[in-house]
């Protein structure tokens, strides 16, 4: 019996390919989740692991351990080299072989250095990954033990310049924590520096911070920024970066770590299916989610190009994900019953928010607005209630918790050794 | 003033170092720790980072953390590439110099392959440091993994198969810990294989494992390790270790992950005093902790070589480095106010303690013993009390409640890809 069962293979276990997996439990289908990591990341997270107040493992759940009780589910660490679309195979860089009857291509984004990944990748890491966020953790934390190892003025005072690229959520988020990391955490902790003096610059190309924000909010987080003491710089376009510093607009600004937040692009995944990339690299579908002449194929999330209810492309958010990887989960389980069709996918968009910092975060959610400490409150509990599991909840709040009252950040470790720490010092 | 205080320069953080330098705090010398890490680790917890029981960050707490109160010490991170004794200078890699005083080794020890290092330690990684620790996290989970994709029953075994060389508490604990993953915290997440049925091998070299614990202790320990699944093989030499699997008495045993538990030596510093290195690399010290011959040199812990009350030398444990450090500091803080020499050291054991797994450990505390469920419930309430900050107490404590009540482990995450990872696939 289990033979006929149709086989639904899900390439990548973030947000979309889990919720997608979650709703085909117990299905009369046989799912496979493929992903290169054994774990789903928390990733809106990461900023707070790339500045020491967290742990990898307490954002990070094995793929397996989440979707252990539903028995249909597969899970598979591998790394997809193509899909064999018209055998209807997902072949893995290992040789194997997945057959499918419907594939669900959930890869995500990564990050779009505008045509520069060769000479700015190495040194202005996004935050996209777990290594992404240890490498920033460790050139952070070694650039203030650098700077305390020298005397040269002007050495010392680009160690202890973070610049972030990119006025994004990620980037303010970015930007706020490294202002209070130095401002807080490490201010009483050097003898021949003040980490309180350290400069944090975020740069936007654009006119303003936070573009799909209404303005009031933006500008209010603009000013949060500044009061935690970072320095705003918009409409300021990057012309390059090197090991040592940014060129801005004409102008080169020394800097320790340079953070980039900047631009994504949709993971490789048309390439896999054969398929001209649309916009950004990502996989054009329609309003069911199905990728156009390729038949059961599905793509979705931060991969998928799909319109709105405006037309406009959905943005590339979480919750897009998730209500897409729900949506064809469920029409998958009940097609797999009665053969019914995937019905269109329509987004509820449920606000958006970014935080700041200590007391400062924005929500926005269509008619209503909210900012200032309430909305950091709020961010906080929505955050620690979509972390996955009860104890990685218990974690976060109890690390956030201690945070709050003394100041200090529990993961201030640097556990690798920079590249370049020889030349540093 | 300050020109004047006597400068003394400690090398090494860990549990001697660490101890002298709080000893010295507020006392009338300048202090400058240089440790490689920017942290303090918690060593005996390291086996708990491999075995995905507990973050890094849980077990290590920055040096300049700790030490912060204290205005007349100095931390610099920083390799020591050698020690000028006639000018009084430590040298750093970086080409700085420190000049001392009054100078403190305590370095610690490596893991010794006893002359195989440059072809065992990559097979087999010892547990000193935390990149060790997670990269035996991340191949015992990536041969779990492994095992699950491929169907060949023979490389499904090997892949199942951990060998723990060294049967002192270091290899009890690993041991006991791989066979406890195996059998609880895994057991439901897999498909294809039953990872109960995964063989953990404790190879031990003399005739009986723990051989500094009394023998009714060392018995206990190995039953409780049979019952957990354990394969205890004793009398048992390694002739040589390759990348999959060990040769153990002519006989050889494939294997996915192997652990190194079995020799170590005092790290290289005797070569920066200039000094020829005592047994096992180490520095000899007269009763004082001070180097003969080398004006104003002090060693301690690990990798010092200093006697016993009855003649035999001190062993390498934590407690030993710890009461040295705290006796060394006092001494030096004394000298410092009055001249007074340092007097000798005399090292008062407090009992030494091995943990098998959950309900059992043992302790030997001489004349008293304990074993079995009170044992292991006195180790957590030690080891917590142990750690460094209340923070790292709360957090260590919740997440062993957490894992005593659910058997689940929270830092299951593979995060960086084993070099030979498309080999094992």
């Amino acid at each position: 019996m289990a033979k006929t069962e149709p086989r639904v293979v899900i390439i990548g276990a973030g947000f979309g390919g889990l919720a997608c997996a979650q709703a085909l439990g117990g299905a009369p289908v046989r799912v496979t989740v493929v992903d290169k990591n054994n774990y789903h990341l928390f990733a809106p997270l990461l900023y707070q692991v790339a500045t020491a107040a967290l742990s990898p493992a307490d954002i990070a759940e094995p793929i397996r351990r989440i979707l252990h009780r539903h028995r249909n589910i597969d899970v598979r660490m591998g790394k997809v080299s193509g899909v064999d679309t018209a055998g209807r195979q997902v072949i893995l860089s290992d040789g194997a072989r997945l057959p499918y009857d419907r594939l669900v291509v959930a890869t995500g984004s990564i990050y779009s250095y505008f045509g520069h990944e060769a000479e700015w990748q190495r040194h202005a890491p996004g935050l996209k990954t777990i290594e992404n966020a240890r490498e920033i953790r460790a050139r952070l934390l070694y650039a203030f033990e650098s700077a305390e190892a020298i005397t040269d003025p002007e050495e010392r005072r680009r160690l202890m310049t973070t610049v972030v690229v990119g006025g994004g959520p990620t980037g303010v988020e970015m930007a706020g924590a490294v202002a209070e990391l130095c401002r807080y955490t490490l201010s009483r902790d050097f003898r021949h520096i003040d980490p309180r003096q350290a400069r944090v610059l975020l740069i936007e190309a654009a006119p303003r911070i936070l573009g799909p924000f209404p303005e009031d909010l933006a500008r209010y987080a603009e000013r949060a920024l500044e009061a935690k003491g970072v320095k705003v710089v918009t409409g300021a376009m990057v012309d390059s970066i090197e090991a040592d510093g940014v060129v801005v607009g004409g102008r080169r600004i020394p800097a320790g770590t340079i953070v980039w937040g900047a631009g994504v692009k949709a993971a490789p995944a048309a390439e896999w299916l054969g398929i001209e990339p649309a916009k950004g690299g990502r996989i054009a579908v329609e309003p069911d989610l199905s990728v156009r002449g390729l038949d059961g194929v599905h793509a979705l999330g931060d991969v998928a190009l799909a319109a709105g209810d405006d037309g406009a492309p959905l943005p590339g958010l979480a919750q897009v994900a998730k209500q897409q990887g729900e949506h064809l989960g469920r029409a998958l389980a009940r097609q797999a019953r009665d053969g019914t069709p995937v019905p269109p996918f329509r987004y509820r968009g449920r606000g958006n928010t970014a935080i700041v910092g200590r007391n400062a975060a924005i929500f926005d959610f269509g008619r209503r607005r909210l900012k200032g400490r309430l909305a950091w409150l709020l961010w906080a509990v929505v955050h620690v209630w979509l972390l996955v599991g009860a104890e990685k909840r218990m974690r976060v709040t109890l690390q956030w918790l201690w945070r709050w009252l003394t100041y200090q950040r529990g993961a201030r470790i640097i556990t690798r050794e920079p590249p370049d720490a020889e030349k540093q010092l």
